[in-house]
């Protein structure tokens, strides 16, 4: 990686143990990983449960004060909603503290503290001995702290870039400019990144030394790699469409395709 | 449903409150969803730190004391996990806390409080307004107290059910006994479960009355579906394999895309 290369700072929340050779802290991977993931598994402590609870949003990193910047800039990720969910109302609940508290917790005045990962299966890998298999993967986790989002304009740029984030341009194609109605019903969550990290696994079968001198085994245990795609298929246009499907849902959908099969198959010969 | 299918009850964790017309709390739906999951989202609270904490793995519904249950009955998760990570070290102190305790608190004594997420996306909903657009997606979330297996007959039990999770039949034709380094290597946790809900989304676009009625909307913008597949690919077996691709692989293969493929495109027409 290039001196230029930014990565999150090691901390007792982002740090991968396991395995850590396969950790990267690069900003550029994680947020590529981010913005690639269909949907996020968003974490938060609701204040009536021992439980955390994990929501599924689409989200998207992104600047609203310098939209130009780069994926491995600091960025900080914009996440969809409701507002009637209880996510949003515990971290509207944060902001009411927020604005109240003066020199008030730490925790309230930065927002509410979630968790965000998201994870790519790859590959099955069948080793001989069931305690080698593995996957290949991809995953993700950030740590940071949400905030209602309160200005239109953020809104908006936020709103644009989870639309592209699903099919590049369709914001732009799609009606404008959103209504009262839609501007008021929707929420948007902004969260502040204090770290994250990845974690691949590419290659094939890593079986032990042990197995591979047993000959029993070795002549009746099938042992490889089951590659996993994820693809996009035809369009299906509604009944009332009088439209022709765009260049950018067609090219997306051949990027997508492509993208995912080079990777997932140039991943097992790592 | 008939009149004995059983359903997690409704507590403040698991009640869907958004589009509650698309909650199920049915066990075999949402254990069904779980087994068909490759990876699981699992979420604790470290006990030095503002955020919950995510991981990724690997996990099956079942019960030891009664493994002929079926997917409807009460059951178990067992997850598959390493003795060196960081939750499961959060689990063996839990477990010592629960071994020291008499009338110790509720928390301690039940287990490390988690909640296990997983969700599918099947399909990409490309509306007239970009605030319609959505997914058809099945998302499942589960909250429970996890601890960890210490009896060996249980642990085998458990690796026997999450190998057969990922291709069924995998454990019986994979090199066995298990070694005396894996069992003590391998850790296993064993969350009880006290709630769960799954949501489903299914059709087409779903456009607001004055879109449809907006001319120059719809003659302008592109409304349909597309397609989110997942599929797994021609095996590829390692350099030094001397068998034949065994039957109950290439058996479930040929399932997993065939099941995905019709459960997507029969999921658009509802």
């Amino acid at each position: 990686m290039g001196r230029h290369t930014l990565e999150y700072p090691k901390t007792k929340d982002n740090t991968v143990r396991r395995h850590n050779e396969r950790a990267i802290y690069a900003l550029e991977t994680i947020h590529n990983l981010i913005n690639s993931s269909q949907l996020l598994d968003v974490s938060f402590n609701p204040p009536d449960s021992p439980f955390p609870a994990t929501l599924p949003m689409i989200g998207h990193m992104g600047s609203f004060d310098r939209p130009s910047a780069d994926l491995g800039d600091p960025l900080g990720l914009y996440l969809h909603g409701y507002v009637s969910s209880r996510m949003m109302n515990v971290a509207r609940a944060t902001n009411k503290d927020k604005d109240k508290s003066e020199g008030g917790d730490e925790q309230q005045e930065q927002g509410l503290p979630v968790c965000i990962a998201a994870s790519h299966v790859d590959a099955l890998i069948l080793a001989t001995s069931a305690f080698n298999h593995s996957y290949n993967y991809r995953s993700v986790v950030l740590f940071g702290y949400a905030t209602l989002v309160e200005d239109d304009a953020e809104k908006t740029y936020a709103m644009e870039l989870i639309t592209n984030g699903v099919v590049p341009g369709r914001w732009k194609t799609s009606r404008q400019p959103p209504t009262k109605a839609e501007m008021q019903s929707t929420s948007i969550l902004k969260v502040k990144i204090t770290s994250g990290s990845a974690k691949f696994r590419d290659g094939g079968v890593s079986d032990d030394k042990h197995d591979l001198q047993n000959e029993e085994a070795q002549n009746s245990v099938w042992t490889g790699v089951v590659p996993v795609f994820s693809s996009l298929g035809e369009p299906v246009s509604t009944t009332y469409n009088k439209v022709e499907v765009p260049a950018n849902v067609t090219d997306f959908i051949k990027d997508y395709n492509n993208e995912n099969k080079e990777y997932v198959l140039s991943a097992i010969k790592k």
